[in-house]
């Protein structure tokens, strides 16, 4: 994607973003989305039993035509908290409702940062006034806003798109978060999609759950599943047309796998002191699923991160973490290449230069690994990262 | 166990090694352990679709009662290896059964190092000669052989006990290796136990699976499920009396019983880079799979070993990675102590001394984690290890 140099806003949104006092350190750290007028809003969120309460809120509340506005704060996750979070979150809605003019249900809500402490009420509601007060339409809000949303990130994360869709100039845009406790099942960190497409809930419920499933479902960075993963779309239509069909609803669709495509992929690209982007496709699989359990235990190996980092094509710890997968296959169904060259065909080893291999990947910051079987004929595209000293340091010292 | 200061060698087994030239770095690489006469052996296994071509051909031979003899080398894993590799392995027992004058069958084979690489089987059939040339029933060539499977353990892994079952005097050597790639599945690493009861083979398979299920089956360092786990017994019975059975036989259960948990306890207190061991219980829930596969969601949880490392109570890490576990259950069935002090009651954060809690994780080499839950009664014990800077150094350079 090279649409990111410029941003095109969708109609009828705004946003503003301020320093609530929720992060420590004191930066940016509330950011509030606001649309004109009811849009069509579809979610997917994490599958974690210990669930975040901003995710239990909005999961009561999408699919729905009647969404007006996202509130995202960073520095607390608002997990883990028992009762009185769920009761910060009704009240942050609330709050909300009220300086915009409509129903607390009509708020949608994302926390990301710490687990288990409770959310600054009083911070956070000053906060909103101050957000609120201050929305705006400008490019310059929404590149601020995808600031506000970050924690450990090293950069923010925005997509940004116009396509003439249906005879008409759709735009999109979108922003996530996200660069450890990253290893999504059915969701993923925080990531926002905006647009001014016209188009049914149930359809807009379809189609980010079919991106989402093949872009944000196949990320890791160390596989901790998050307790706040959450995507949202909201799609603010303009009064006149009807609803997306046909061919113009694909057309839509595609765009918005491009945008959870893009956005998913610089989640460990950005990994927390990530020296690597690793690529794994699973080829020849039964069917996706099996296709993905293969490819989140080699994504998930530490042993298979470390010796990326050290450009080491030790291919040995690659094929034996997809034979700890799960997944039922021979050795002789597997084939295995490493940045284009062959490695090991059908459960045999072959000779390589592993000079020539251990340059390249000391020389790319981009790794291909590709596993094919002879299961079937379905495959998927996985994305991690490597494993470094600098991912310890972070997280050795992260709370107190 | 404090048993290890001197060693109880069971009767009728010798012991030799040497450096075979398969270690790149010269040192000791090859034991063969030999029993007088045949033994009932009993084994568990890698459940690694990969799984290493010894594996196989020891699988193929458990449980028994005519094994004479363990091959075990250290700096080759003989895994994904083809059909070459499955004909050294017959090689090896092949030519060891000659030197000592029994079948190939009756022989096991146990290898450990870099997958992907062919036996150099002219170094190991010399080495084999000299190793057999030399067995001896001294307590310094057992200590030797410990030292010769390894490859990046820091220390040798011993257990010697004697116990006077059934009026007499029972002893059990059991020996082990592995620290890194250690996510065992069914079975582990490396770890032999020898014996000289006199017991049935049936009741040897029994009392070894179950033993290995609540030991070598509750440990990892980073989750990695090697292609070469294996745990052998051995019993080379007197010639008089009766096989064990009754109180003696659970007598004897349990000296097993103690033996892999001391060896399985001291894989990850050994663990690549490790400065904590980190032991697990997991109560309260439905079976004994439910809680191991909770533990095992904690101890393969990077953040959960990087906090431990960095002496941070960041106890959201660890109920998050039960939450992910893919067991079912509510966030008010949970409660969390670690090192004894309560963080965590059925759902909702606990007040707590950060600082205290802290300077004890900094404190003690150990670390005890309980998670209790409200779904039943089963309870597992699990051990793992933090995860630092130094296990990324050594797996990013391990080969080539």
């Amino acid at each position: 994607m090279s649409e990111q140099d410029r941003l095109y806003i969708p109609k009828g949104f705004r946003v503003a973003s301020t320093k609530a006092g929720i992060k420590p350190s004191g930066g940016l750290d509330l950011a509030v989305f606001v649309a004109e007028g009811p849009c069509v809003a579809a979610g997917t969120f994490t599958t974690n039993r210990i669930c975040a309460a901003p995710v239990k809120w909005d999961q009561a509340r999408v699919p729905t035509a009647g969404a007006r506005a996202v509130v995202i704060n960073a520095g607390n996750a608002n997990a883990a908290t028992g009762r009185l979070g769920e009761e910060n979150v009704a009240r942050t809605a609330a709050a909300t409702a009220k300086l915009i003019g409509c129903k607390p249900d009509d708020v949608l809500v994302a926390s990301t940062g710490i687990i288990g402490h409770q959310l600054p009420m009083e911070k956070l509601e000053a906060g909103l006034a101050v957000v609120l007060g201050s929305l705006s339409a400008d490019e310059s809000e929404f590149h601020q806003a995808s600031h506000a949303i970050m924690t450990t990130d090293s950069k923010p994360k925005i997509f940004s798109a116009r396509r003439k869709i249906d005879g008409e100039n759709l735009s999109l845009f979108g922003l996530a978060k996200g660069a450890a406790m990253i290893g999504p099942r059915m969701a993923t960190m925080l990531g926002f999609l905006f647009t001014d497409a016209k188009i049914r809930s149930e359809d807009l419920d379809m189609i980010l759950k079919a991106a989402v499933e093949v872009s944000f479902n196949c990320i890791s960075v160390e596989g901790h599943t998050s307790t706040n993963d959450t995507v949202l779309c909201l799609a603010k239509g303009r009064k006149n047309g009807e609803p997306l069909q046909g061919a113009a609803l694909a057309a839509f669709a595609e765009l918005v796998g491009d945008a959870c495509n893009d956005l998913a992929r610089k989640i460990p690209e950005d990994g927390e002191g990530a020296t690597h982007l690793i690529t794994i496709d699973v080829e020849g699989c039964r069917d996706r699923e099996q296709a993905r359990t293969i490819a989140r235990a080699v994504a998930d190996s530490p042993l298979v991160k470390t010796a990326i980092h050290g450009a080491d094509p030790n291919w040995g710890r690659i094929v034996s973490a997809a034979g700890y997968s799960g997944i039922l296959f021979e050795e002789s169904d597997v084939s295995l290449w490493l940045n284009g060259t062959a490695l090991y065909r059908d459960g045999s080893p072959l000779a390589f230069d592993a000079q020539t291999v251990s340059d390249g990947l000391k020389a790319e910051r981009e790794v291909h690994i590709r596993l094919v079987f002879k299961l079937g004929q379905a495959s998927i595209r996985f994305w991690t990262c490597d494993l470094t000293a600098e991912y310890i340091h972070l997280n050795a010292d992260y709370t107190t």
